[in-house]
């Protein structure tokens, strides 16, 4: 700390150069400058902000530095993935592919029927659902292990928001026509958050609220299935069907938890329909009370272009409906194409699997299907099952539609109860009750969020119930700006090295110094509360030191790497506080401003009143040299 | 860097200390521990973190180790500061007080009829306004130099909000039951925010905000009163009246930048009216065409407590003009009280100032009176005439008493034109666009904002443009949030500073490490962007490194310093990016976790994966530390 700064060399207000020779008594030390950012136009500044808010993933770094046939071929790759791994297609990866296809098809089949039941729509729509689209993503899709089709929040999200105003029963056409009209918005919601490079909105769903939110809408639909159920308990006793669906349940836990053993759960969907639809056809004569699917008309997915409708009094509803569900899927199918590529590490291209997804909605609108997205069960399986390429979503849009040609009569006596059963399988699932003790554990506020969806979504509406969830998230993006932690800090001794006395029982307060740090940006929002933070810190400090007869405080250090971001707001609170702490003979010094707020400081011409002695680029160089200065100026 | 970790003491993975005692070689240089914050309970935390966001001025720091008496004394002073100051009132001060009493008298008693005109009440209601608040205030208030009565940019959003429906002169008593309603929402909402020590709210209204709206009202009702003043266009040329105006507003200009001066500007409104009174009186036989106020009712406030409209279709309307004005108002209020406090270096207790003003409008609107807050003009006039205490404020109603109980009558010749004038210089002084300049030289996005309300206030509608500007200052931190900076670092030669490359040219990388600065909390609303653009950097180093053929990259050490904070989704980022690297041979180093983001990593159990050398102090020693184990064991 024995520093003798004798030379100020020159201090340049424009660049705000510090530059102080040293001579050296103990420990060399030279004060460093402070620097301003590079000079750059305000266009060239705004050109790398949008750059780094839209093309964070800078997309087309392939294309630098190549011929323009490389340049075509990159291209065409970008657009249509299957020309990356066509080339290299072989009999192996086929075999694979096969294999998982049709696994993932004996899941698809059953869950299509079903969740098409969950959003009141026709049986058959799930099956068409996993017809076209899968075939579309094959195309456009960059995941390599993503199963596509009809999942189980969009089609709970659409059948409940639907069916608040308009009822399947009662007007079927009009409800066939919404749901359309609700998947094409979806589309095109989602294929313009990838053309216009919006991807980040999704990220505003967190897992928090995904968690609650998911738990909620289980619940809803479990209490909706039970109907089902309980349609079926004169007919068997009420407790096997329980002990039925608990062996189901923890069959699927257990397979979750091992997934070699996945293709069990893959399976059960299956087996159960093949066999309750023996068993309901042998009993025919016998059990008149059991609810079947009954007629399903053959043949591919019929055109729906027509059925879209583009004004009247529910095209705000179909759109509300498509912005939710699409926003839903779209959470879905991102995350777990996200999370498939993470264990292969290979990249998948967020704002190009948007469109991927968006496109397949918007041809499925037209042919019949409604929202469709990746789905993590079928997925999982098709992971599982030893997929390879998108061809695995071609088999199984093959083996469905042999199904659809075919296989339909079979499905005439399929009992209800047992969709009910698959359905309910497969939302209990999904409480994530683990994920929400972890939360607990953690993060109290992430745990309110989820719990907030939760209840949201459970007593007041699905859409109600995410917006408060999204808030809540938001809120304590603002809760954690509005009031920042600020910390006093100490010497550790021995080194340059300044930390929390709280947390660091060995540092050291310096004397005549109060080092403040502050752990956020100064905004408008922050800049009242921080500016009496600090003053209440200065007054504690100089209570502490009255009570202790210590030396008087003299010069307060403001650690600033923390305050990533500084607005007019901020700027004026540091131009107030330094003139308020002048009045009081204190001096505020600024420690490691970082670029963006050394440069508005600059703008502002605030760092002038600063003078010579008011910045350092380290806490420690700023106590050397003020210490130094006070010896030789006693 | 030369240094030999030879032996490894222990590894508490409760504690994570990570303590290596070093030989030194070169420099002395230790590792030192990471450490978690001191352990304390969830209640613990919860009660700090409260106390932190609704008592972060510690209310009662001044209570603490005081005779039961004192308390006691204290919390009179405290509920009513009129007990702090009284008992040294003396003479000199009163002096003080009459004079600036009587100077702000004469700009208020002008100002109340204009400002009443503003807000499409009787004139009247303005005086009734300038008598009861201020008497109230002088007993709650805790500044010591603010002038209360009603101000410019309240009178006009209510006005504005309430003729929308309905028209004061086709309904007069409606329309007087819903001021007096919408003022006593105000005081309501003001003093609950006070009470419920919310006050934080209005630091969301930032000053860009602030600034684009007064324009866009400021705009507004020049144009409103623009008629008034086009009414006397035949009996006088338009060109005096211009030059008339732009004299009056110049002379305002000068007096604002010359405090000295002030009570020019404080007598003009004054001397206007008395001298165009005059002039209106002497030739009220030849000019017919001129608007006068016409007959005043004499006497002090009537009570207005039966006015008050609890139910109806209107309450509604009531309610929303409330919280407007009431925020609005609460604003102005208390940024002037903070500015002149500022100034003579005493403190104004935010919540203390709510309920001051929120119980001065509940009790103004049962005495005729409509919102009121400290004005900005009022309290300059006050401050500059010499106010000592509030005092100055009980002068002032006095002489408004006086001038209700006597003085009505010569008010009668009043010309509305002049009311006109003095509403026009007022409010066309508020437009600020030096302040709008600053913004954009300073930050663009805070221009924005201003621009939003601006625009927005002028062809949407007040409230509507508030919010939006509200939605613009909030989506400005949640840009931050989500695109956060990230910086590669590198080592300033000969010291243990790490900054940032692209700043400091005389930085140099680490070989064989990628030293990365991650500017933001790591939340789930950047968590993905966060990785992809930290893989971005990982590929561009091992291109730079590739090309200029440098030693492989074998490390990415993350500086924490600035992740204030972290949620469920950052923390699951951290340890997924922490896999990824480790499956292509990287080692993943966080270089000084702030407390909170340690507890968090160590809760999750994250911390257990990094092991013995995944977490350092400071960015200096992990470099240092690594490398001595590389040059070891090669």
């Amino acid at each position: 700390m024995g520093v003798n700064s004798n030379r100020v060399e020159h201090f340049d207000s424009h660049q705000t150069i510090i530059k102080i020779q040293t001579e050296l008594s103990m420990p060399p030390m030279e004060i460093h400058k402070v620097r301003l950012p590079p000079e750059t136009t305000t266009f060239n500044k705004l050109k790398n902000r949008l750059t780094e808010i839209f093309f964070p993933d800078d997309p087309l770094y392939r294309f630098k530095n190549q011929t323009w046939f490389m340049k075509l071929l990159l291209g065409l790759q970008y657009l249509f993935p299957i020309f990356q791994w066509a080339p290299e297609y072989n009999l192996r990866l086929l075999r694979s592919d096969v294999i998982s296809g049709l696994t993932i098809a004996s899941l698809a089949i059953p869950q299509g029927i079903s969740y098409a039941k969950l959003a009141n729509l026709p049986p058959i729509v799930g099956l068409y659902s996993s017809f076209v689209p899968p075939l579309i993503y094959s195309l456009l899709g960059s995941s390599r292990h993503l199963g596509v089709g009809p999942v189980s929040i969009a089609s709970l999200v659409m059948g409940s928001m639907l069916s608040e105003t308009v009822s399947y029963n009662e007007d079927p056409i009009l409800y066939l026509q919404l749901a359309f009209t609700a998947t094409f918005f979806a589309g095109l919601f989602q294929a313009s958050l990838g053309i216009l490079r919006l991807g980040f909105v999704i990220d505003f769903l967190s897992k928090a609220t995904l968690v609650g939110f998911t738990a909620g809408a289980a619940v809803i639909v479990s209490l909706q299935q039970l109907k089902g159920l309980l349609g079926i308990a004169h007919f068997t006793s009420k407790m096997q069907i329980v002990s039925v669906l608990i062996s189901v349940f923890k069959q699927r836990e257990e397979s979750m938890r091992k997934p070699k053993l996945f293709w069990v759960s893959a399976a059960a969907p299956l087996t159960s329909v093949v066999l309750s639809t023996l068993l309901v056809f042998l009993l025919r004569h016998k059990a008149h009370g059991i609810a079947v699917i009954g007629h399903l008309p053959k043949g591919v997915n019929p055109p729906s272009a027509n059925m879209l409708y583009f004004n009247g009094r529910y095209l705000a509803l179909a759109i509300k409906t498509g912005i939710v569900t699409g926003i839903l899927s779209l959470t879905e199918g991102i995350a777990v194409g996200r999370t498939f590529a993470a264990l292969k590490n290979y990249q998948v291209d967020g704002n190009k699997e948007m469109m991927a997804i968006g496109l397949m909605n918007i041809a499925g609108s037209c042919s019949s299907c409604y929202v469709t997205t990746g789905s993590f069960s079928r997925s999982a399986v098709n992971y599982n099952a030893g997929a390879q390429t998108t061809v695995s979503n071609i088999i199984l849009a093959s083996a469905v539609l042999v199904t659809l040609l075919f296989l339909m009569p079979l499905f005439y006596y399929t009992p209800n109860f047992i969709l009910a059963a698959i359905i309910l399988t497969a939302v209990i699932g999904l409480i994530d009750y683990q994920a929400a003790y972890k939360l607990w554990k953690v993060d109290k506020l992430d745990f309110l969020a989820c719990l907030c969806s939760f209840f949201g979504v459970l007593f007041i509406s699905v859409p109600l119930g995410l917006a408060i969830a999204v808030g809540v998230s938001v809120f304590k993006i603002l809760l954690h700006v509005t009031r920042p932690n600020t910390l006093v800090l100490g010497n550790l001794p021995g080194t340059q090295i300044y930390q929390s006395l709280n947390r660091y029982r060995e540092a050291l307060r310096v004397p005549s110094f109060l080092i403040l740090a502050v752990e956020s940006p100064i905004y408008f929002a922050n800049s009242t509360y921080l500016q009496e933070r600090i003053l209440r810190w200065i007054r504690e400090e100089e209570e502490r030191i009255k009570a202790n007869n210590e030396s008087t405080l003299k010069c307060i250090i403001l650690d600033m790497t923390a305050v990533t971001a500084m607005d007019t707001s901020g700027i004026d609170t540091i131009s107030e506080l330094r003139k308020m702490l002048e009045k009081r003979s204190l001096q505020l010094v600024l420690a490691n401003p970082v670029g963006s707020v050394m440069e508005k400081l600059h703008q502002s011409k605030i760092l002038d009143s600063f003078g010579l002695r008011g910045l350092y680029l380290t806490v420690g160089e700023a106590v050397a040299d003020i210490s130094s200065l006070w010896k030789a100026q006693p």
